[in-house]
Order: C-alpha cells, then structure tokens, then sequence
C-alpha cells in the first residue's frame, strides 16, 4: 500500500504559530515546489502582553518562499484557525479553501477590511478534495463546537497525513452529520503517515457528551422557570448551541432576541446559509421586547467568558442600553471558563447575583473538543506510522503522546514539536532537521510589530511601579543650570498626600546634578545615570519600590 | 431558654474587610461598651491593583472607637485571617487571642516585625472561653485545612452567635480529633441568636472528602514510582498534607526535605508543637540530597499556585540553585489552583513537562471547606434564629442564603451583609442600620495607603499604551521659546522601527507650541492642554492608541 516511490519524498511540517499557546493555529506544509497552509489563527494576548490587542503568527517564511506558496487550506471558522487571515493575506495573497460557513465568516472578516475583491476563495464540500502543487487535500466531516468542521486528509508525494483540526466525536449531532469514522477507517487502512490530532481535552478520560444533552438542560430549566425572562450567555459561534436555545424558546412560546455584535453577525451568516432553522416568528429585534411579557422572551447574548465589553458584562454592570436585570431574571451561562477567565467570569455572576437574579451555570455546556476515548478511537482507526499531536497547551500535547504510545505507536514514532520546527517525516524516518523564525507579533491598535520585548517590559516596570520624570536645563558651553531639576511623577505615589517625600527626592535630585556640576561632569549621559541611580537608591531604602526614573535634560 | 432580659439588647456586626473578595476576613462585634474583632486577615491584590503588594482592611471605625475594643479572637492561622495583624496591632494595640498554633504562628510575624514585646497575646484551648468586655468567647474544635481551626460561640447579652470560622468536618482527621458537633448541637438546644457560617464551597454539592484520603493517593503513588525521585508541592501551611507526605516517605525508605521560605518556617513551628510527628532521621537538609539516590529522597516544596518566586516555580523554570528537574522526577500537585491562578500553574506544569518530568494532580488534594451537605448538618445542629452567610464571594454567600432557607430559616432572617455595613440584630429583629468607613489599603512596598485610585488609574494607563513626555523651555517674560519641544518616550513603540512616527509627533507638538506662542497664551496649562489634546488626536488617527501624554515647561 505504501508506494516504494514515496521512501524518496520527504514532507516538511512546520508549525509557525506558538504551539504553546492555545490559539494561533497555523501549519505550514512543504514538499517538492509546493507549500499549502493548514489554518491562519490568531491569539489573545497573555497576561504580561500589556496593552496588546491580539497576536498574529510571523509568516516570513512563508514570504520568502511565496513562490511555493499554493493557499490557505481552512478546517474551521473560530477566531484561533481564521482570524489572522485579513493580516496575512495582505502580504501573502493567496487563495483560501474552506467548507461554506467557514468560507462566509472568513468573508466577513474580508469585507470588514475591503478584502473581498482581491482575495480569492473556494468552498470545498465534505468528501471533495483540492489540488495544491504537489498536495490533494481532502476535507472530511467533523464535529465541533462550530458547524461545518473539518478534518482534512493532506495526500503528499511522501505519503497521506491525517489532520484532525478541532474535533469531537457526536454520534447525535443538533445540525448535520456525524464525523465521518468510516473515511478515517478506510484512510487508515490504506496507510496513512502521520496523524496530527486535536490534544485539547487529551488530559480528559471518557467521552465528550453529545451536543445534544445540553438541549435537554434547556428543556428542563425553560419548564421550571415559566414566570421568569431567561437570558442565556454562549459563545457567539456555537450555531448549534443557539438552535437549541431557540428550540426551547419556541417549544415554551417565548420569543428570542439575539444580542451581541459578534453574536449577530455568526447567526445572520449562519442563517442565511441555513445552519440554523429558526420559526417564522420567534426571532425579534431588541427594540420589541417591550411589546412582550418579560416571561416570554428568550435573550441569547455574548460574554459567557466575562468579556469587559460583551453584552452580558455591560448588563452585569447596568451599562447596558437596552436591558436591565432584574430579580426577575434566569441567567444560564452555556460555557464553561477558558483558563484565565475564571475570575471575569465569577465577577459578572456576582454582580449578576447581587441584582438579584438566578444564575445558572451548571450542565450547561459541553465541549467541542475530544477526550481520550475518542482520541484512542481516531488512532485506531487511522493506525498512522507517527503521531504528531497538535492543538493545546505542551502538558495537553505530551499526554495526548502518552495515549498514541498506549494504543501502540512506537515511541520514536511519536513527535513533539515547537514552533518554527522544520519536521521532515517520510517513510523511513521523522526528525526535526532544522528551524524556521517563526512566533508571535503582536497588534497594538493599528500597529503590527511595532511593540516588542523592550516595549512590554517598559510597560510592566510602568504598570508596577509607575514613573519619575526628572527636568533640568543647562546652559550650553557653561553647562550652567539654569532652570530644574523639576520631578513629576505619573502612577507612584498620590502626590497630596506624600510631599515630603517628593521634598525628599527633589533634595536628592539636586545634589546629584550639583555634584556633577560641581565635578565639571559635561556628558550628559553620566549626569543621568548620577540622577537615576541616586533617586532609585534613595526611594527603595525609603519605600522598597522601583519607579521607572526618566531624567531629560535641555540645553539652552 | 431565650432570657426575656436579652429583648432589650442589640449586639452589632460589623464586617471590615471586604466581604466580595476572597480574603481579609475581619468582623467587629459589638454590645454596650464592648468591641471584640474575629480574624485580621489581609487580601492579595486582584488583577486591577497593579504593583501592590497587598490588601489589608481599613479600621478607621476601630480607632475611632478604641475604648470600647476588648482584643482580637483569631479563628485559625491562615494569611487571609491573620495576615494584617502586624499592620493593625501597630495602630490598635489590643491583645489576640487563638489556640495554641494559631498563636504561635502569629507569633512568628510578630517576631518579623520586632512586635513580639509589645503584643498581648493568649493561647485559648478548644472547648475554654475567654472574657472580653461583655462579650465571652468560646473556642470550638473544627477542621480545616490548617491545624487547630476554631468555630467561635460569641456569647453577648444580645444572644449567642456562633461563627464558624473556615471549617469543613472531617470524621476522620489526620491529627486531633473531628470537628465538635456534639458542641454545636447543644448550642442549637440552648437557642442560638445567628450562625455566621463559612460559603467558600456552597455551590458545591455533597461532602468534601476527608483529608486521609490523600494520604492513600500519595502511597500509591509512592508505591507506583518507586525508581524516580518525587516531588509534592503542596500549601505551606496544610500541616496534615506535610504529615502523610513524610508519613508514605517514611513507609517507603524516603528521605524527606522540606523546601521554600514559609513552608520551612510552618513545619519547623507545628513540628516543635507536636502538631507534626516525624520519624527520627526520615527529615535531611537539602544539603544533604546528594549524599542519597534520588529514587530515595522526596522534597516537599511551597509553589502549588504558580507563584512565580516559590521553590516549584523557580525549579521549572531553571532558576533554584539546589534543586534541577529532569525526566527522572515525579511532581505531584498537591492543590487545585485558586481561581485567578490557573494559567500561572499551568504555565508551572508544562514548563516541568518540557523537562520531562510526570506531573500528577489528579485526585491528589481536597478541599479545607464545608460543601452543601455539611453547611446543612450545622444549620440543622446549631438552629440558629438569623443566618448571616460568610465567607466567600457574592454568589457563594448568596447560594448558602438558599440552603438555609431550604433547611428552614425564614426568608426575612437570612442576612446578606456587605463590607462596612453596620447589622443590628436581637430577639426582635436584625436589620442593616447604618454603614461605617471599612475596605481596602493598599500596601506597596513600605508604603500603607500612599496608592490610591488615581495612582492606580494611571498605572492602567502607562501600562495599557506607556507615556510620551513632552518638554520645551521658555523664556521668563518674554514666554519665548528657547528649547524643545522634546519628545521622550516610553512603553508606547519601539523607537528605531518608528522614528517617522514620532517625527510626526514632534512637528504636531511643533505646530501646537508655536500656534500658542503666535497667540501670546502665557497661560502654562493652556499650552499643555493645547500640546496634549492635538497629540493624543494624531496619535488616536494615526495608531488607535491613546498614551498618556506629560508636557513639561520649564522656564528660565
């Protein structure tokens, strides 16, 4: 089954986007003249990445090998696997191959950025595959938290590598079919290379639950609170999960408001397209509910993850327009919290509860990725030579390794790799043979990469301890002091209430620079660090803090 | 059973510390002339409070009412409870009184603090009361994830109020004896006026687990692994958890070490108090550790949150001087990570997995709290006439409101306070009546109080987007323009990539400057304004950013 001609041909694999972050999933694959990308995702920003609005993946090797470059192959619509694209098109335009809900958010992202008429794009339909170069991809049905996921069979020179994107396994999906086993089972028994799969929920034993049993949470709690208006938070791109709010909503004669830009936008698109079925009626704009009993609505929101600025923080905190909570309220958060959410999320149920509304945050969500069972279950049926797990933090990665050497990979087939690895697998060995810059950029407003390492840090000394500005003006060849040394200081002390001490500091300031002049000191790069160095003594013996000290001098 | 004399008595509670945070438990009782105070914790700062330290309450009304203060009543020896003693007791020199490791563990900070002269302090048994004004108080046996935890029964001339403390029961503890429920029960027979009772774990149903059943997880895993060295990290003050570590090493021909500041300085106190039994010569330095093969040696380490300066922490990332990781180790965490703190020990985890390390932490801790069903057994015990929930954010408080209900409290007797509310209760009636100055302090280095919320504003600002300090000089009089406007700036861009960005910037200010000077304003703040108002609008057209903008004029 596995050629003698491919033992010649060699793939590279190579992840360009931080594998050790969740998010910002994009996999570069090279044989021969030919590249194809697997995803273009973005990142949110960690907690040391002040100020930062998103991150994007470095792409420079793929702009030095634009030549080779034959598209973006796409396996799903979340922000991680699509959002970077309107960046990286920009530099790298080359045609983009998704299924339809994927191809529309991804085109709504373009037109967002007057994108859409240079940009080509394909719809690919489950089962159907695209020539790239030397590559055959091949799109294949999954189960996700998003409708229209994909697995994607990459038929290369060297051998087939099995992809798995984001998945689950969901033999009652709510919309669509279920994963198609039978094609990873058939994939496998002809020979498949390697299989990248999904580590998310690898630390995870069992099964995921099926999409489905959530409906039935709704049905439950939409029965026992028949008095009360019922708000439900989900993620803004789970279809399915909105069908099923909808579905309650009309079995219980509520009407259903959708609210949240986001949100809006998913459901607009996904409508149209028909992944969702919504009955004539039950579907009203924010600006009606007035006309209805509050016991007879629905409102399905944004900001299950405590987001500041989604629709149900700024109801949390009464800022929004159009809804106000009251002891009347059911509130369902439909997700549960993406590490680091936690305390966001805990804060807007506090201040939900403080108005005096129910929460209900139990059985109330699954998730869209596999656990080990399911995973277990993919390797056996792609039986592949090596396991490259992808997708999830390097401890979700290095279980997922565990559980391919427990179903019988030999342990010098299983690679784990960084980002920017070059990984060349073919059938006779798969080793890391080299690297390629690759990581993350960082978007700060309209800037890309022009906040770096020095920035941030500036950033984290300002945003620990603040800053002391120092001002002194010289008279040129004299090197006389004519006016300062003058302190301000921005985000160290409250200024009323701490005078003496900046009495102080000005004392120290002034002796420092009387001493340089004094010593005929004429480079001024030394009369700053006399200053720096004797005020930062001086306020750490006093007040063991650490200001960031900007001495600036003029000359007259 | 209820003395018809207490009718005409009120007892106020007063909590101080700011009940929707986790942390800075401190709650004045009081009655006729008396003020007696349970706990004096201190907080650690939320994500908002950037550069502080810590948190400890603001005891204005306490000064302002000293005369009446009898001393401070210490449930048990955790930070959140204990941790602002030292910052109080210097400004409200009353005595406290605990039990015996409660006292000795204060003792230490005192000691820190060059207090242990000047403090009153007094070891309470379990099941012994002290006299404070017209207060008594007595100390009952609980369990908690610290050794000698207490319930209190205030005994008031208003009734009897019986707090108890953090507690969970365990039937079956690791050392001393269970939590005193036949005590409790008979102050519900007696006729208890309000139950103050422990919310951390009321949105979790059932019982938490005793804390021996980790002890059987850590010998199967010492059992499992008997060819690695092994590594627990667990809270340094879970007496209990050290003592069933050392109990499997010994069992298992370990030697033990004990590693991290305030887990040394914990074990070392419990260990001379007997509260900590361990085997002659199971306990080396870590000096010692290369004298033994690393399959017979487990280090018990402080670092089970993530906190980026403990001994796990500093051995993931390469940075402990005694101690490297390698394939050969086993980390077992002992902890689930407190919210906030998630993506901090997941960082912890997959940089010892990167190492090769096995990190377990399954199975391998419970909790130190009371969950639904045991909230319920006090209620049911102790009978109270009011209950007032504590401990806890807003919705765990809230959801122990349901369960009293549920267990029979009217509706109108369940008490919801918040931080500074003053709550008058009696046989009569409890009701809020009034409100005194209570919350946080902000501790920054040795600055108390000295950062409020503007400085902290302005922290978020320089870290969100950095500075741009502006400075020019001018003439005295003439209001010429003799130097500048300069441009400084920091954590906004990376300079050298963006130096026609801020050449742009300079000829705003430029512009802006000179149209001033061409207008004769010699008004300095006109100026400034004029400098920051048409900058930070370049700079919100240009970049979508918005720094916080410093003009500085200076004169000669």
């Amino acid at each position: 089954m596995r050629g003698k001609e491919k033992q010649n041909e060699t793939v590279k694999i190579i992840p360009l986007g931080g594998l050790e972050q969740i998010g910002m999933n994009i996999t570069a694959f090279e044989c021969q003249d030919s590249i194809i990308i697997v995803d273009c995702g973005l990142a949110f920003p960690s907690d040391d990445m002040l100020g930062i609005d998103l991150v994007i993946p470095d792409v420079t090797y793929l702009k030095q090998n634009i030549d080779k470059v034959k598209g973006f192959v796409i396996t799903h619509g979340h922000e991680d696997h699509i959002g970077a694209l309107p960046y990286v098109l920009k530099e790298l335009n080359v045609p983009v191959y998704g299924t339809r809900l994927t191809i529309a958010l991804i085109e709504n992202k373009l037109k967002e950025n007057n994108m859409l008429k240079t940009t080509r794009r394909k719809v690919i339909k489950h089962g159907q595959s695209v020539n790239l170069g030397c590559f055959r991809v091949e799109f294949i049905k999954t189960n996700h938290s998003i409708a229209d996921a994909s697995a994607l069979a990459i038929f290369s020179p060297a051998g087939v590598i099995v992809h798995t994107g984001d998945f689950k396994i969901d033999y009652t999906p709510v919309f669509g079919d279920s994963i198609d086993l039978q094609r990873f089972a058939e994939l496998g028994r002809k020979g498949v290379l390697a299989l990248m799969c999904d580590s998310t929920n690898a630390i995870r034993s069992g099964f995921t639950a099926s999409e489905r049993t959530v409906g039935k949470t709704f049905d439950s709690i939409f029965a026992d609170h028949q008095n009360k208006r019922i708000i439900v938070a989900t993620f803004a791109s789970n279809v399915d999960r909105v069908q099923q709010i909808i579905n309650s909503a009309y079995k219980y004669g509520r009407k259903a408001v959708v609210e949240g830009r986001s949100m809006v936008n998913v459901i607009g698109t996904a409508s149209e397209l028909g992944y969702i079925k919504i009955p004539e009626g039950t579907l009203i704009e924010i600006e009606q509910l007035k006309n209805y009993p509050p016991e007879k609505t629905v409102l399905i929101t944004t900001g299950s993850q405590g987001e500041s600025m989604a629709a149900l923080s700024r109801m949390a905190s009464s800022i929004h327009k159009k809804v106000s909570i009251t002891p009347n309220d059911v509130i369902i958060l439909s997700s549960t919290p993406i590490p680091g959410n936690e305390k966001a999320v805990a804060k807007v149920i506090n201040e939900l509860s403080m108005k005096g509304a129910e929460v209900i945050f139990q059985d109330t969500h699954v998730s869209g990725h596999a656990c080990q069972e399911e995973i277990k279950l993919i390797y056996s049926l792609v039986h592949p030579k090596y396991s490259i797990p992808i997708h999830g933090e390097y401890r979700h990665r290095m279980t997922q390794a565990t559980l391919a050497k427990a179903v019988g990979i030999p342990k010098e087939n299983v690679l784990m790799i960084s980002s920017g690895d070059v990984l060349e697998i073919n059938e006779e060995k798969g080793q890391v043979t080299g690297h390629v810059q690759a990581g993350a950029i960082l978007v700060d407003g309209l800037g890309v990469g022009d906040v770096g390492n020095i920035v941030l840090r500036d950033r984290q000394n300002l945003a620990q301890n603040g800053i002391i500005v120092v001002v002194l003006t010289l008279e040129k060849y004299s090197n006389q002091l004519l006016a300062g040394p003058d302190i301000v200081s921005r985000g160290f002390v409250y200024v009323r209430e701490s005078e003496d001490l900046l009495d102080e500091a000005r004392n120290v300031v002034n002796d420092a620079v009387e001493d340089c002049l004094a010593r005929h000191v004429s480079d001024w790069g030394k009369i700053k660090n006399e200053i720096k160095d004797r005020l930062s003594d001086f306020l750490w013996k006093r007040m063991k803090r650490n200001p960031m000290i900007l001495p600036i001098i003029m000359e007259v």
